[in-house]
């Protein structure tokens, strides 16, 4: 039985003058940190500052890459040709690697962001892009993603380990692939029943969809978001629930 | 008597669907490569493509960082704060670098580009702030610039080495400072006076000024502009001239 | 029959110190251009340049509305949720029209760019926010595209009027949609064989496709392209094809 | 004596997935909205919403133009070249006024942001490109400024009425200049110290100065600040001591 799990948080967020989320609060609660490369959050600035508050927290390091697409949050699905892909993945994974070598960490894996998180959970050659640009920069870095995806295969493909992440706030679909925003059901509040299910998640495996059933999920990571209003609460939350089972929160990057 | 000297040129300069200068031709001319990181010039596609011809021809690739000013060309003086200017330093810096190290070779050198370049010749606070961030990236890499600037300066007290450059077709004043772009005399256009004059720079160490007098003139490198629609040719007979006096080209950065 | 023809391209593509194409020569052969608006391409400067010179030579002035993607140049389809999509073409076409009114013309059409153009042929939902977007700044402009698109029978939807193009050196399918770029047959680059179809396109109003059937194609305007290396002297053949057949050049906005 | 005042305050800075301030409660307390244009903040979709909003609530609408730098805020100042900065006005301006417009309102004046507010205090260059440009897009437009600065002579010189304001919350030089931000005394944060030098503004024309003398002050709006975390109580309160002491608040616009 599992004994310990990664909990993973979306910082790095702000950007310019804008405010988002409650980093300093989160990276006193999660393990790992996805943080924002500056294609559709962050900036030099916010890159070194959330760096090296993880770094004095002992937070993991990852980087959060996106489309270039900051009016869009990184949000809008983008037919990408994918040699630009491979690039610009690239591009923002080692901008962030130095950045974060400076503030006396590294980045210690990689995690896809919104619309291009999604898009590669099928698309293979947006994930097979992605996967390539990870391992041509370090093999050694683990992708960070949903089980049964492209992005999953083509990780291993190039010889990338893949690590399996779970949400503890978004809905599932009997397939294992999440609710769209949007729609009925995509995101849980009740931060008891959050909390709950994050325990269920690591101790069986097992999560509720949205219409009832209930599904083996794989999970080396946890996800809670960041830049909810409630974040830190339901954070805070699920981390105490997760220590009351006895489990202890660690990163999966060494 | 100097044997060998190195010609840098600002490379990399296309950007999206747009192209500037003939960087295939140039990467033959050359022995460093300036190249754009982002900020002014240059995608991650156009950063990729220039370091993988600058590794195959065997040129040194410097990182060519800039204030954040696409629209601007990085040609307008902007005040930036030193901690926010150390920061977008360090990440054009560390995105060069590790697409380099995916190209085959490295980030070797720095050089401030445009109104940056210009400005820390005496803002002594964004010198520093620039100096700072190459020295806390790397400390065995050499910044590129001027001679008796402030940059050269700070760059020494923060433990780097300063490279000197003279520019081959730029109008100088009697205190070594450039003619500001815009004035008369502000570019020479002649080859073969450009030519003329980059050897009696790298042999006697001296160059005419716009107003006739002779001055002494640091130079452990030549720059040769690569966006002038004449650049290639100008660089050709440059080369050709140095060549035909016994100076070898041969990049200062190991 | 058909005795005039309006021939439109895209114009005002630089950026920035980057240039792209020859606007000036462009502006002598064409009635109507379509000038980019700082989303895939142009400038402030480059816009009031365009302006200015259109209005000089007689041309009418179109909004070449894009998505948001100025690294992309508008060439990459992103599912922007139709109400910012909307807004952002209100806000490109009411910033050109702005500028245009002081140059001493004013934006007399709105043609969508690469992309966006493409999706809308089929794109419901964002084929209408386009459309209303346009109709609610003015309903007296017409919308410039492909005959039989979603594009098409939403701006009759909203009352405005629609104005078909053929292209004189795209390929075409059997169904009267564009080869895709990239593919084989997606451009001609025949000049004579371009011009010859250009005068077959508006005296038959018919095209052979890329299979070798005819088909009939709607024409209100022939659309030559600006920004490749021959544009010029393709659009210089097409005009004088046309006029030695005894057709006059005409915008088709008043 | 003044028995009406205009409150004006700068609005609609948010800017893609980032929030900042409370726009929906500010437009219920001033009588005008500096909106910003996309260039130092706002997007096409809350320029829209907030001139939905101000039309909704009879509030005017000025363009709050800037810098191009989204990065900076517009906080930073820059050498941009006059002919550039007037395209750029222009732009901003028609943009907001097309978009006003479809939201049944239009633009009724101009206010220059942040670094470019400060510097066309005294830039007679780059003040009078942005007269320039606010008088060729329409003559009846008044700005809005510092008394005694270059862009109040400079508007009048184009044609162009100037209107004054002063800062509730900010601290004053004996020469009437601002406290540069980040100086001690730059801004007062006692709301009760706030309301009653606002109506001192109003109905003396004086204000104290951070070293204690007592300066006059033309005054035609006031400008409270809207991005504070306390900005919405301190408008509330300045707006409450104006209508106590029998000042109406009242747009300075027809």
């Amino acid at each position: 039985m599992k004994r310990t799990i990664d909990l993973n948080s979306d910082l790095g967020e702000s950007f310019g003058a804008w405010r988002m989320g409650d980093d300093e609060a989160m990276l006193e609660l999660v393990s790992s940190a996805n943080i924002a490369c500056g294609f559709h959050a962050g900036d030099a600035s916010v890159m070194l500052s959330s760096c090296t508050t993880a770094a004095r927290n002992g937070v993991a390091v990852g980087a959060h890459v996106s489309y270039r697409d900051l009016a869009g949050f990184g949000r809008r699905a983008m037919d990408v040709p994918s040699s630009e892909l491979y690039a610009d993945v690239l591009y923002q994974l080692a901008a962030l690697d130095g950045i974060a070598r400076v503030a006396g960490t590294r980045v210690a894996y990689v995690k896809p962001h919104g619309a291009l998180y999604n898009r590669i959970v099928s698309d293979e050659e947006q994930a097979d892009a992605v996967a390539r640009a990870v391992a041509d920069f370090d093999l050694a870095l683990p992708l960070l993603g949903l089980a049964g995806s492209s992005i999953a295969r083509r990780a291993r493909d190039r010889g990338l380990s893949f690590v399996h992440e779970a949400f503890v706030d978004r809905g599932y679909l009997a397939d294992g692939s999440l609710v769209p925003r949007g729609w009925p059901g995509d995101l849980l509040t009740d931060v008891d029943a959050i909390a709950a299910r994050a325990v269920g998640l690591v101790i069986d495996g097992r999560v509720a969809t949205a219409d009832g059933t209930v599904i083996d999920v794989a999970v080396d990571s946890l996800c809670v978001h960041g830049d909810t209003p409630g974040a830190v609460g339901m954070a805070r939350a699920v981390r105490s629930a997760l220590t009351a089972a006895g489990i202890r929160i660690e990163a999966f990057a060494p």
